[in-house]
């Protein structure tokens, strides 16, 4: 009995049909969630008895679609080993949490935003272009690392030097961060340094500690991301060639081959 | 007769003289439109009637142009399957239309605008480029389609948190999306960010939602792209070389001959 | 007599002693100049005299210098087809040019500071780099085409629609481009946009020009770009490779090898 | 007994367990460091005493640690021929020098920050990414070099001409690189150009110095560093791909075996 119901919920799950109607679903949920942002938040929410309605349809719908997926697998560990899968799970246990209390309005908005992330699990490709930037994830990380102690380094240096010129922007290391990732974007890095240049405690020699910064920062890491993102890449490409081709000897078994054949012929003279 | 006809016309469709002419009048047509910018709008137009004039020969000799190219094409369904000739055939059909009513004046010109767009699918190199950009086009458009799920997301979450603050630049989701898209070009996005970290309805730790942002979609996208690129351009050169060398023979080809050579010894040897 | 003269100045001419020399007096050259700007440019300039006497004695130097390389060059011909010497003369017949009239001092200065381009001409890394970026330039120059079209495009349109809005960025198609390539490098094209989506004579989608500006030319440049630059050092590689292994076999001779062994074997049967 | 402490410290030395706790420490370090930009610098340090004692155990346990590696290393000359234990000793040496007057408290302060760059040189991941951004330095140096004459000729230049116009942007050439640099960056290069357009000294051509500035910075220089990162890694990959199959023969090997073999056949023949 059951192993018929799992067989029905596996060709479900494996629909087209059944995909297209969830993306949808998504896509209607998603749509509410910006109809909600037009409303004046002030007043009270109109027609919102109906989009309340509508809301806990969509949840309901995603809850009995993981139901059915967890249902349709047959190893159940294997579902949860899955990252999307858990993924899954996570939004819609949160999109059941109750949250009637007018003050927690807020937050039951934020929580149901982030169901349009199941748009991402649910789109083969979608999954396949995060997959492939998550293997450059642990690299990356290495570099992301390196630029925090640069980053902390010359935090810790604008904030000794500077903080009597300007504390809202080097009053302590946090904000002196945030003012070093400002001057990283370009974003008006010129008023910030002409200000330490001209300040009678400044220095006209602090541009030195900018341009030593956008350069280490800038620069290097748009090298390091380049090189990972190409070296990623051409992995990739080699293991996808391989899968193509299993068979397709490499240089090496070519020379064991043309040895044996060697072998065979010396053989023969005897 | 018709194919007298047709042999004279696709003779001149492929004349070098043919071409160069019709790349001119694409540039006088273009100079045209930018000198119609240098007069006083408010004005009648000076030398107007002259500006009409060759502006009706432009549209004709077009006209003539696509005509000829039509007849000397044999296979007249092959034509339209082209798709530069369908966007040839849309850019004169439009032109064609008569705009005399003044307060349809500027769409007039704006239609004229788009004529220059036929420099594109006239010279051949700009085709080549263009054709090799929309192969990337398939990867690249879910990309966009992770990027705008990214968008919606944040900006439906801005649009939550920060309408109180600034209902300008926050105060639905389509307003939100178009501040995202200024933060995420670096544009002035430290004013937008310190306001909503500073407001008494905001929060100080607000900068969380714009960093996270700028490194999703600036650092993410920059990686996606480049991947992309890469891989598009490794693919052509690898099917150029096959081109040019169709008889290379690859190792599983090689591995086979030795084995054929193998087995021939050893037939000797019974 | 002149052959021995010749041998002589090709032998000066290979002189790691002279090149350094020459590099000497350029870096001095180049600090004059950078010095001048030092100077009140309201009043006669200080030491002067001192100055004219050594800028007299660089350019001599280098008139000498290219001397000795023409007359060192056994082929006059083949000196002139060489771009970098074509560069150097120029740069030389240019700095004779007397300019003792006072109007003209500006031009005077700006004339000799062109020689710190022979810096490029005499380190031989440094026309290296050049060259490699040349190969790149026909393809370059389709790119360049085709985003100029796209900007002559665009600023017509935007010249048409926002002209009446503010002139001084949008009066004619020269200035529009100018304001275009403004939004092109995100340079505060936020306040170009929101001028033109809120004036009355706007539309609040004009924001539709601008997202699809920045697209066309930001994204689709970079591709370009990218991929171009990646293809021409593909090539550089490959044919570096080829003149470092040149008696290196391709496949399709190892597969003539071993078609050849077979004859010899079957031919042994007979 | 020498050697037995030897074996003792090289064992330590490898430890992962003394590597975490000498990551951890200088995570303390820095986070001290941190921790003091929230002090006000106008008052007394609070907790100071505390702090001192610490910042002293720190430099101990750094000194001791370079100490054990100095004398687990058995070739003290190879010691100092790596950079990174020359890094750290320098480091150190310079940790160790004692600053109480209080007006050098400042510099104390900035020497204790560097610290944190010894994080690089424990941290194996980290001087793997750094070695090989180090491996392009060489190239990327002729690329500075040739952006730095562009920066001087353009500098030259910009500073003759618009000296009169604004002397804070265009003084002398200094400044005028600084200015340069900004423009480079498109931080408010707009505003920048449009007061050379606009003053009467200036000139309405003056775009086309900024224009043909950007392009020879910004898109050359990206072509440039594009190219050497992907020529660099392709290079690391062949290393490191001959590293792992050491013994694939090459095309060349392969033709060498074939042709052994038909003169095993032709002198089996005789």
């Amino acid at each position: 009995m059951l192993v018929i119901w799992q067989q029905r919920l596996e060709a479900l799950k494996a629909n087209r049909l059944f995909e297209f109607f969830a993306v949808s679903v998504i896509i209607i949920s998603a749509l509410l969630i910006g109809a909600q942002t037009y409303t004046d938040p002030s007043q009270p929410e109109q027609g919102s008895e109906f989009l309340k309605v509508l809301d806990l349809g969509v949840t309901l719908f995603f809850l009995v679609e993981i139901l059915i997926r967890f249902f349709a697998e047959r190893d159940k560990k294997a579902f949860f080993k899955n990252a999307w899968n858990v993924f899954d799970t996570l939004i819609i246990v949160i999109s059941l949490i109750p949250i009637d209390n007018s003050e927690m309005a807020v937050l039951g908005r934020l929580i149901r935003i982030f169901r349009v992330l199941r748009m991402i699990s649910i789109i083969p490709e979608l999954r396949l272009i995060l997959n492939s930037l998550f293997k450059a994830l642990p690299q990356l990380g290495y570099v992301m690392l390196l630029m925090f102690i640069i980053f902390y380094i010359y935090a810790a240096i604008g904030s000794t030097l500077f903080e009597s010129i300007n504390p809202v922007l080097w009053g302590n290391i946090s904000v002196s961060m945030l003012t070093l990732f400002r001057v990283m974007t370009f974003e008006d890095w010129t008023d910030v340094m002409y200000e330490t240049m001209e300040h009678e405690n400044g220095s006209a020699y602090s541009w030195i500690f900018y341009l030593s910064f956008i350069f280490f920062t800038t620069f290097a890491f748009l090298n390091m991301v380049i090189g990972i993102v190409v070296n990623v890449m051409e992995d990739e490409r080699q293991k996808l060639h391989d899968e193509e081709f299993p068979d397709e000897p490499d240089l090496t078994k070519i020379q064991q081959e043309i040895q044996e054949l060697k072998q065979l012929i010396v053989d023969m003279k005897k």
